[in-house]
Formats: structure tokens, sequence, C-alpha cells
């Protein structure tokens, strides 16, 4: 059956699979001390324009988010993310697994402004009893958001001038990053990134790899980062596994043309839909559309393709995501069109 | 340079790749709800002929330690390992991470003997004072163990005995499990462990798999295990990766037979060391092999081959590790015979 | 200088005090196995007319919510609490250093109503990603609220409904209680509290007490309690100082008798207010009046009396608290309002 | 019945009382700011001759190591231990309720000696698989320790050294400090401990208070404690219980006067059993004696009399503990000899 359920339904880009089968049998050392993570690190400051970054390969994203923030907050530290931030939502508590809360502010199109953030900071520390409650220890954002939104470059400068007057550093997930970058709105680049975020990931698993999100600190890793790591169970033994697929992906342009292609599908799905007269719920600009459907068009869709329920716009109407990705093909879409037609 | 640093040193076994391949474009649900997990679980069910074991894939040893045992595990239980244990030494306090503690007992062979382990319970639920102690929740072993040891069906048996008579449920640590099943020396069987464990996990990281462990929990998993995983960062949104692999694994015996072939290269590498007059720190019957070297031979040695350096044994010798794969040629251990006759 | 800031600005009442004197130097075991923990649970339970209850003493309110909280739980649950609950703002993360999140309702008066808590758990569970999510595990309530509210007797009962229907256990913070029984519009009394609960404490810090909370289970106590008791460190060696206090407070109504002192005199300080022509920001029937002063006047008033800044009205006023206690006199009263008048 | 259980078995010293009752209705702000704490401490720094250090005061002794030992570590280290100290046995696992490992060494009569804490972190920091495992972020001790036993002034600067040299700071459990200080072979001073430790505390549960621990910070508090306290649930509404005390306990030398008291029949009760022929378990030179008794006379004994049962010695024999305090008189040590004559 078509798919439009997500950006991992398939397994990864074959010249990533071919990369995995190529190095099959060199033996390198384990835990990420392969040659093929140190090139793909290369691959990737290179890339950022960023020399000096720290980088690390995690498995997945709320893995990533889980590690990464335990590690820049100390004990008494909350994390400050929007109400409808992966983080505050759909990680099962990982974040208050690790002892830390999630201190959420109001979302506008899935973000965060720079206003709110200084509104909040600015009256937590203002508040002669704020040594009772959680502090702010840092900012997390997601670019796209879980909204498929974009920070424009002007609002994530100036959330940075606000994370660096209360001294909190931000860390953005990409875990989608690749369809942000190659956005048609897009005005955020990879080395934007390195001057503006003090920990930022480059997912790979939504973006043609089979499983990975490098880390990128632009300015070092916290202490022991490697350690948090272990810790956290998420150190690979056959860390090359990563290595590998990072490689490829940075190689040629690999990971930007993947991107690419999954922003062109989703623009054209995006005029489908449109030119049928559907309504969005969002605009968005990257790779997951989000439509209003009506429910009895919803029940007989959902029998011939598969797309993800969302929440319920009202009583008649529900609000459903329809995602394209590096696989996602023209004629797909057009099978999808076809099907809206005849339904 | 030749290598017996570790049983990781490689990518995965060809079929695996290939099984990767072969089903690499096939769009398929996420967290593990696809059809390769779903085939690769009745696949091991049957191999264990334990039709209603409840089965999960992890990615890594440390994660899947972690998760299990806080799974097993209420708020005011820690779980009982060797002394030597990975989870008591190696895994930077992934345990303890999770707020529990590992309370420890010496180890006879890098195992734990159901005596002293009656011992400890006995003498823990008759203290008086036990209510103010960490109550022992759960038994903890690893077969094969650290040193490459292997219970006997009699002694797990009699661990069995110990822990259903303390209502404590056993845990086995099978990162290595593939090559303690084709041992020479093996008198335990999956269908044993099916028996005798209430979890227990089939290693897929060092037995051939890019990455992975099979949980099988023979009398079904704690209850919202899967949220559990999700929380401690563990659940793969391409959870195929893992099953895909398992079941290319669990199809035709090759598991079996990859297991079997490093168990005849760690043979045949123990007899050339044997030939050549070398001391063994223990007799191992599975793929680790201890040997005691003197140092200015190691200095010599470790310029041209890697492997693993475990422990001083006195001023003048050191324990160090060779361990053969899956991946190990009879002319790597040739090789390696040549390097020490002519060092 | 005058002080309304708080209900824990003395020491015990004069009778508790003596009780600590009298039976100083009795010698009694320690952790609260003492005789004077086991009569001050007696008279509780015949107090609440729960033979059964099971009772622990604790020592102030944050350490019983992390607790209980913890305790009740289970590893992916999180408890629910109105937006504005001391769980949610003012214990800098207790809960969440636990490992466990708060899954915050909207605040109606300061108490969460059935109808949201009903749609939130049905929403919940019906949504087909909630195992991605943190699990609903107990609902808490605080009775005085933050703000000085009640629920009423229909408002508990309708809660326990819901909780009963979703099979999550139902935690009252009685930090104050007292002042909550004694109001004039109580309509819940300690023995409603033992049919609608799972767990509530009656506050001895705010109600004449040196230290201490006295937390009920009418239905028996999650396992191992003690032991939870002692992992967060609040396990006292001289148990007794908690069985004395409590044994005192209930011994000839001495707890209801000081709470109804305080209602006394909030209700005759609301009348002086009332009677100046200030507005209350919220309608309180306890000991907690908050008042909406306009900021020239605060900046006066607070050099004559201490109270406590609550949060901004508007730019020009701001919303401060008064609190009595059982040790307010009424010619404290008098001049706090002489105090207003001539200022 | 007579009683030499513990040293917590009676309530306060009379002064203590005394002063609580003196300014019990002396209004005063909550959470420690008020002016017995400020005056306590001032005292307590004086008594120290370190003017610059931070105190803090809190509730009992596992919950003053958790909070402390938490707040000196960072996430991925451990606080080194001997094996039969306090935290690593008697807590119920507080300390990894934390997330953070103790890491055990040997006792040597109850204490750790400064080269085999050498020994064991040259080896951790040489071993090159470290960053796999737990870091040793700090050191505890406990003086007394467990077993009665007192560090020598040698001792400690050694243990010191070998911390500084490793940039570990030094914790001290002082739960019985007090008979430290006064035991006839101390000869480590309070001042001693402000160059030696970096953090430790003046208990006062067991010498005097009804509750209450002073932590001294000699060279600064770890960032933000205080809401670290109040984040373990530590942090009390009425600090001035704990204020109060300690403000009596370091007027005129009391603290040290019902120290010298303890430590004087403890010798008296020592040589009564000496004269009687029993063996000492342990020569302690402080308020806990150890004593090997046949199990049969500890039978017949221990309904006459309360002691603690400590562990067996050998089949026939078990070793006891009899505690002196403050409230010792020296009629209850010859009822305890009379006893013994008798029976």
């Amino acid at each position: 059956m078509l798919s439009f359920e997500n950006d991992y339904s398939e397994g990864a880009h074959p010249q990533v699979l071919k990369a995995l089968s190529d190095t099959n049998l060199v033996q390198q050392p384990g835990y990420g001390e392969d040659e093929y993570c140190l090139r793909a690190k290369e691959k990737i400051r290179e890339c950022c324009q960023c020399p000096d970054a720290d980088i690390y390969f995690l498995v997945g994203g709320t893995q990533t988010n889980a590690v990464v923030i335990d590690a820049l907050l100390s004990g008494t530290e909350g994390v400050v993310a929007a109400e409808t931030g992966h983080v505050a939502v759909h990680e099962a508590g990982a974040i208050e697994y690790t002892g830390h809360k999630v201190l959420t502010l109001p979302e506008r199109d899935g973000k965060i402004r720079a206003e709110d953030l200084e509104a909040f900071l600015s009256s937590f520390f203002a508040d002669s009893t704020c040594a009772h409650m959680v502090y702010p220890g840092a900012v997390y954002i997601s670019h796209p958001t879980e909204y498929g939104s974009l920070y424009s470059l002007k609002e994530l400068e100036a959330l940075k001038r606000v994370c660096s007057s209360f001294g909190l550093p931000l860390f953005l997930d990409g875990a989608r990053l690749g369809y942000g970058l190659a956005s048609l709105s897009a005005d955020v680049a990879l080395m934007d990134l390195c001057r503006l975020c003090d920990a930022f990931y480059i997912g790979g698993t939504k973006v043609g790899a089979l499983c990975g999100e490098a880390v990128v600190f632009p300015h070092g890793a916290p202490k022991r980062f490697f350690t948090h790591v272990k810790q956290h169970g998420a150190l690979l033994a056959k860390g090359r596994l990563l290595g590998v697929q990072f490689d490829a992906l940075f190689t040629d342009g690999l990971y930007f043309q993947l991107s690419r292609h999954a922003i062109e599908m989703a623009e054209y799905m995006k005029q489908g839909f449109a030119k049928r007269g559907f309504a969005f719920f969002r605009v968005s600009p990257t790779n997951q559309q989000f439509v209003i459907l009506e429910n009895g068009l919803l029940r007989r869709l959902e029998k011939r393709v598969r797309f993800s329920f969302w929440q319920p716009y009202d009583g008649e109407r529900s609000v459903v995501r329809f995602a394209t990705s590096w696989a996602t093909r023209p004629e797909d879409v057009d099978a999808l069109m076809a099907l809206l037609d005849g339904i």
C-alpha cells in the first residue's frame, strides 16, 4: 500500500547501503574510534565551516535529545521548550527520566518566540522565590518543528541574543534538519547554526540513513561527553555503522541532494492538494504537510494509502499528515492525487 | 594491521547486509511494527520452542542491560551481579543512572555461584535492618561471562532454584550468547534459557549483525516495556533495521553457523598458543582467549597485531585478550602464530 | 515587625512543645517505632474512622509529595496536577528529580475539574501514540489549594469517580489541611478523605507543629514504603520528634482547635479589608487571603508589616498574600488595620 | 527497660529544648533565613576559625549524605567510600537513587587508607578504558566510622594529599562528630577539618539535638546548593527548628560538653566490660563499643537491656553494640554491669 505515513518508512539511500557494503570487512576499532567516523566528522566540520567543532554520532532522536540535554544541564536546571516540542510531548518522559523538568512556553506555529523566552526568563530571575523553582538551564528548539515550520535567521538570531544575555546554551533538534536546510523558504544554513547554537544535530534517520544523528558542538562538547553517551546506553560497539553512513551522506553533497528531492516532492504534493481545494492546517515549507480532511473522506482514504492522523480539527474534520522523504517518487504523489480524485 | 582486538571489528555478515539491501525499499511502519521484526520474532520463538515469549529488539548491550534491569526492578530494589559483571564495572554507571544499586557477589571464574547467592539472600532477609538497605530485586548473569566462561546447565538450574525460592527474576546477558551456545563444552541450549531465565538476550552486535540485541521474555515482558524502551531513548524509528538483521540471522541457522565458526577459530588459536608454551589466565571455552604474555613480548607484539590489554599479571607479565569472531579466517590465526614465532 | 507573611513564622503551639519536654528523657526505639508514633497513629486512625489506614510521619511538604508520588507511580508514569499545583511550580523539580513528569491541567480557582481530568485521560488513552508518551499514573490535588480555595465534597467525589474509572490513585496534599477542614465553607471531613483518597496528608508544619506531615493511606501503603522513605533521606532517626507532636495535636482536638482559630482570624481580617474597600484577587475561605494593593501603598506598607508578594495584577497594582495561623492574635489583625488606616 | 541501643533514644538536651521554648513565639522568616540560623552559623564559623565557610542545616544523616554528594558530583561521577561506609550499606541506596555509583574500597578498621585510595585512583586513570567506567568524583569518609574508629590527623592529611593530587573533594560524614572530637585519643579538631575537608558535617541528631546536621563547606558551597536542598525535599519551612538547636549547642561549648560526657560514660562502660573479661570486637575510642558476647548470654541479656546486634562472630558468639550518649548516666552503666554480674 502506498505510504506517506512518515519519512522513515524505507531503509537507507542506496549509496549509504553501498558504503556499508564497501567497508564491511575492513577491521576498525570500536566505539566511534574508526576511520569512517573520523572522516565523516572532518567532512561535517568542513561543510559547517567550523573546524573546531566537536562531533558525536548517536543512534536516534529521543536518545540524542536526552543525552545532550542531560549533559548541558546541571542538577537544579530544566530545559525550556515549546509546549509542542518533541521533548515535551512525545518522548515518554525521557528528559524527566534524567531528572530534569521541561519548562514549556507557548508555541507559535510550533516555534518559541524570542520575546516570550525573554519575558519568561526575566520574570523567572526577577522572582524572589526563584531558588525554590527549577532554573532554566538550556533552550531546546526543533528545526523544522513538529509542525514542519522553520525559524527564520532573524528569529534564530533573536533567540540566540536572549540565550546569550541569560547565559543559556541553545540546542537545536535537527532530526529533520536536511529538509529544513533544503526548504524553498530556508534562510538558515549550517554555518548559521554553528554561529548561533551551542549544540545541534544533523538528523540521519529521517534523511537517508538507517539510523544515526550527528551532534555538533560548535564550541566544544560538554565535559566527558563520551562517558555520558555510554552511561545512557547510547554508545555503539560498532560505531562505524554511524560513521560510514554519515561519511556517505556528506560525500558529494548527498545529504543535501536527498533533502532537496523530498522538498520537491512535498511542493508537488502541496500543489496537488491545493489544486483540489484542500485546506492546510498550517503552512509548512518542509516535507511534512498538514491537511484538513473531512472525516468520511479520511476513513475511505485510509483504506488505500497510509498517512498519519494528527488531531481532530472540528466535529467533522481532522488534521492529517502526509510526509515525503528522499525515497518519495513523483509517481507516488500522482497515485495519491488519483486516489483523491477517484474516491 | 591484523586484529584480534574484539568481536566487533568488522561490519555485518554478508547475508545480513544482503537482507538489508533486499528489503531496503519496501515501505514499513516504524518502531518495530514492521513485518521483518514480526517475522524475526516468530523465528526466534520457534528456535527457542517458546511460542509465548515476548521479544523486543534493542540496539546494544549496555542499553539492553539498563532498560531490562530498570524494568524488572521496583524503586527500592537493586540487581545482584558478579563483581566482574559488565553492569558492575564497564557500563559507566548505566544501572546506577537509572537509580538502582548493583549488589555484587564474589566472582568464581567470572560467574556467581548458587551457594553464594543463597547465602547472600538468606542473610539479607534475615537481617532485622534490611529495610534500611537496598532489596535484591533481580539477578544478572552473563553467559559467556566477561572471562569467556560458561554456566553449566547444573549451575544454571541451581541459580534458578535460588532465584525462585526468593521470588527474584533471573536475567541473562547474552551479548555473546551465540559463542556460548556453540562452545564445544556447552550444555545449555536456547530452550534451557527459556525454561530457566525470566529475561535473556541473544546478542547480535558481536555475532554478525551491525547492531542489535534480541531480548526474550519467556513468560512475558514487564508492563509497558515498549514505553520503557522509548523513555530510555532506545526505540528506533526504523525498527526494521533490527528486524531485518535478526530475520537473516535466524534464517537457515546462520546465527549458529557463525557462532560455530568463531569457536572453531578460537580452538585453533588456543592450540597454537598452547603448542608454543603460552599459559592461559583462565581456560575459556568460547571465543575470547586470555593469554599471559611477558611484557617485553607484549610491547613488540602490539606493533604488529591488535589485541586487548586485560590486566597486569605480575610485575613482568600481563593478561591480554585475543578474540575471534564470525569474520576470523584460519589464515589470520596462522599469521598471528607466525608473528609469535618470529618475534 | 508585625508579620502575616505565612503560617510558619513561629515555632510550635505551646502544648506541642510541652509534649516534647514531657517525653524528652523516655528512651524509645528509633525510626518511628516509638510509642508516641504508635499512639499518634492510633489517634489519627480513630479521628478518621479508618481503623485499617497505614500512617507514616514525614518531615515536610515537598518531601512528602516527592516520596508519596514516587511510591505511587511506576517507571513510565507521571502525576497529573493543576498548572498551579505546588508540585508543578514551587518544589524545584523535586518530582522530576525522581524521574517522573508532572502532567498539568488548567487550574480553575487553583483546582482541577473532574471534567477536565476526564477529557484529558480519555483523550490520552484514545491516542494511538500514547505508548510514546508519559502515562498518567496518579492525580495530585491540594486542599486547600495554593490559592486558599477548597474542593467541595461534590467536586471531590466527581474527581474520585474519574480516577476510579481510569484506575488512578488520588493523592491529596494537605499541607494546610487543618485550615481546610475548619473553614466556614468546608463540607469535606477527614472521613471523606479516607473514602475518596488513596493517600493524603495532614499537615503539621503549618498547623502548629515544628515540622511534620502525617501521611494517611486509607487502603494501605505502597509496598516497602518505609524503605522508600529511607531512600529519599526522609527517615528520622528520632522518629519520636514527629510522633510526639502529632500525638499532642490529636489529643483533645488540638489540631482542629488551632485550625478554627486561624480561620476566625482570617475571617476577621477579611472583614477588615472589605470594610476598607480592598478588592480580593480570589475569594478564599481559608487562612490565606489574596488582596489587590496599589503599588505605592504596597511599598509603604511593606516597611511596616511583612506579607507575601504574590504576582503583578496590572501595571499599577499587585496581588499580595496575608496569612493567619494558629498563632495570630486579634490584636495583630487590629494592628494591621490600623496601619492600613494610617498609611 | 535500660537501653544502650543507640545514641538517639532520647529527645534533646534540656538546654536545646529550652532554647526552642524561649524563641517559640518570635516571628521569623522561613527556609533558614531566620536570625537563629544566622547566629548559629556565625558561632560555628567562629568555633571552626573559618570565617568564610558556607553553612547549611539539614535534617538527618542519610539526607545530608545524599544531598551533599549529589551536589559535589557531576553526572558521570561516583563517590569513593569504604565498603563498610554508611552510604555504601545502610542508606537504602539513597546515593544510587540520585544516579551515582558508590565505588567501594576495602575497609581497615572502618576506614579507608590513603595508599589504597591512591592505588585505586592511579590505576583507574591509567586504565585506557576508564571512559567506559564511573569516574571517581569525590571521597566519602565517616569520622567516627561505623565501627567507632577515628582517623588520625596524619591519616587525614594523607587522604587529603591524595584527594588533592587527583582533584577530588573530600567529604566527611560527621553524624557522630562530637564524639570523635571529644575522644581521649582524638588528635583531629574542627579547624583541621576545615583545612582538610571540602565538606563535612557536625551531627546534631546523635549529639543532643532533636534532629539536624550542620554542613560546613570551608571553601564555599556548590552552586545553588539551596535549590539542591529544596529539590531533595530537605528544606524545612521552619528552618528555625535547626537554627535554634545549633545556636544552643554552640553556646558556651554545650556541644563539646555533651560529647565529652558520652565519651566518659563509654570509657567507664569499657572498663566495666574489660574488668569482667569481655573481649572487644574492635577497639573503639568513641561512644560505640563493640563487644563479643556468647550467644546464650546475649539471649538472656536482651530480655533485660536494649543493645544492638551487630553481626555473628562465630557459631557461638556474636558482636553487639552498646552506645552511650549525652544522656547516659553513670548509674545506667552501673546497672548494666550489675546485670552482667547477676545473669
